[in-house]
């Protein structure tokens, strides 16, 4: 039997989401470090999916609620192996690097500040991450002026040059 | 309620595609810039699925058709922070890394010259990527032959020293 | 038509299986380096779905157990340009980053001495991945004693310094 | 004829500096880019001695008085196809990864807040970096007290869990 | 004693020369896999100093020329484990990070098209690298003009977008 | 004042040498994870020179001959924020991409089982690494019979397919 559920992340404002799969509980401590180590003053709370054994949500973090936050949406996901990080004060691109060297890390499959709705399969053996529906359908196809714009955009906030 | 559907790419002759997840509408600019310099001839096309806001395709390239392709591709699909790349004069081998180090890429669900069909989730929030079927269905084990002339392939064609 | 089936994935005593997507049948060549370079006496089998022309399951390996398993199990899942490894004398966390550095490889959907369930989806053009279940579903959220506990679990085996 | 030279590096206070070798001179264009990608609120100047045609002094920055000395220091070193940037807000373990990553970077001499003095060779063709000087010369070996406080630090700020 | 040397390399017509530093004879079958997967067309001869036992150039390569002038170029060279790549119909841009990745790999001293004169150090027990002179010594500071005209070229060659 | 010196390493039987630069104290501590997370039973010590407070020679492992031994020549180098790491049980290729990975490390001038001889410059200031000599010097260039038995060796003990 194989029946398919719906989790909703509702991301707090200014955060953004990362959820992901990895495995082994050693998994929280090296994101710890490799989020500690991208952004001076970041926030965030990690939740790890452990499944064997005890087959708790291991968690860690520098921010309490992020921190708790991330424990219960992992927990409500309960996806073997899968992981989920609120961040506060930085950006995906910050750290998404280094969240993929991470020793542990199998596969990143959003990285968002949208709402993210996982899809989950589950079975008598468990759950599991069938996709992410990360933020809205699209709508068009952009114009030459919506590519004016969006270059212009970027080049206002200094990610490229003039 | 959930959906599921498909979308079918033909990869154009002498074509390959990438279809993969990032975020953020610099995505486009960064991996048009990972592209041109990976490979000093490649023609390449670039769509990727914004998904708030004006949730626009954002599209790049330095090919005309290939770009007109990836876009209208990428609007088939529609799964907010997916990507689509057509390339031609160069494999999915010679970019692949770099595709993968874009700060905005989370993951690459395959890169193929075979017909792709994409499976999606489609939900009343939005639609997401499931799965991918990447060219045909597996017909047997290699045997000692098969084995011997797939060697010999690898190094005829320069990829394997003998 | 669209139809879900599972392949399980027993993994033997003592192994670890890694389960992802790549392409082109130098995967296997290029795999089978990876993991000789990663671990001095890794024991390995390694299978992976080609898609097109022969539609063969190409294997590798260096113990003639795991790589027929490899091949087997490559085998039933048959979706195309998916690739099985079975590991044995290595784990996990010392080779996943030479396999995500593999010029073919695409993604890798888990890493896990598991019982491992693959979510297949299988239309009339072929079959694709659509998630994995790794594992059991989580239990409850760890605590103040188990955080403690794992802790000096992972500083008592010498992953991590007291 | 071979002489060697020196060029002193003082670092600006709550500054770091980053030396290293590149190629083209895109490579102030990308490191630019690398480092807004890094860190939110990051200020730094870059410097990079083009070796043919003009052989100017290339800069980037976001900050112009970080700019400005990167442009200077980096005509005192005269190097061919060395950069040296001042970073500010960040650290260089928030960026080494992004900077080792960039397309044309071959080497990094160096990153420190320590007073930096660089030996350089100069030959009738042109100069070279031969070494750098990071900060004092060692002054012991750590004792088991020593240890104790250096791990005790680690994880008071943050970097290290207990 | 302690004796100082230079090697000049004079790069041919349309090549770039890379020079660094790795361990191990399987290097040079590890770089010419690498390079040959980074562009389609490449042309390339890689000279490796093996340091022990018979203490051979190793070479590789898939164009007779540029393999000759490598071996006969690292010979000329003749520091212990120290390599030399001559590439043609690629730039340093397109494979550096393929380089970087390659296991035996420890550092890249340069890339470059300018004449190139390695220093080195020789004493009793063999000979070293101490660095290299990449072109020539910068003759100023880019201006405001120059700046313009250093985006518009990268912009005009497709590099970067407008 | 400028002066020229050398230290010599011997590798103990069976092991390997690495040597390169980072910085900041945590790099003791991440070398340790990463050299952890590479080879199941790895033995090693690391030595890292501090060059800024204290100057101490940070050590770490888990190998207490090897430790020693690494934090004694690095006291020898006494070279700012360089670091000297001894292995057993473990070869370089199985984890130098892990080293280069850690955040703090900036270069890595050499990994071998041959003698090695430091090349050190000493200034006022402190003291700085020119290079090394890693092992002896090319006595030639390999001809038809050597390639084939530097190919038939290499696929012999297994890191190339025949």
């Amino acid at each position: 039997m194989l029946e398919f559920k719906t989790v909703r992340i509702e991301v707090p404002e200014s955060c953004n989401v990362i959820f992901g799969m990895a495995h082994f509980i050693k998994t929280v401590e090296d994101l710890y470090e490799a989020l500690v180590n991208a952004v001076p003053n970041i926030k965030f709370g990690i939740g790890f999916c452990e499944s064997s054994g005890p087959c708790l949500v291991r968690h860690e973090g520098n921010d309490d609620e992020l921190r708790r936050l991330a424990a219960e949406k992992a927990f409500e996901i309960a996806c073997g192996h899968s992981f989920i990080i609120f961040i506060k004060n930085a950006y995906p691109i910050n750290l998404l690097d280094k969240i993929k060297n991470v020793p542990e890390v199998c596969a990143i499959y959003a990285a968002t500040a949208n709402p993210l709705e996982i899809i989950i399969v589950e079975t008598e053996s468990g759950r599991g991450v069938v996709g992410v529906i990360d933020g809205l359908k699209s709508k068009g196809i952009e114009k030459e002026e919506d590519i004016r714009m969006r270059k212009e955009f970027l080049r206002k906030i200094g990610y490229k040059l003039k």
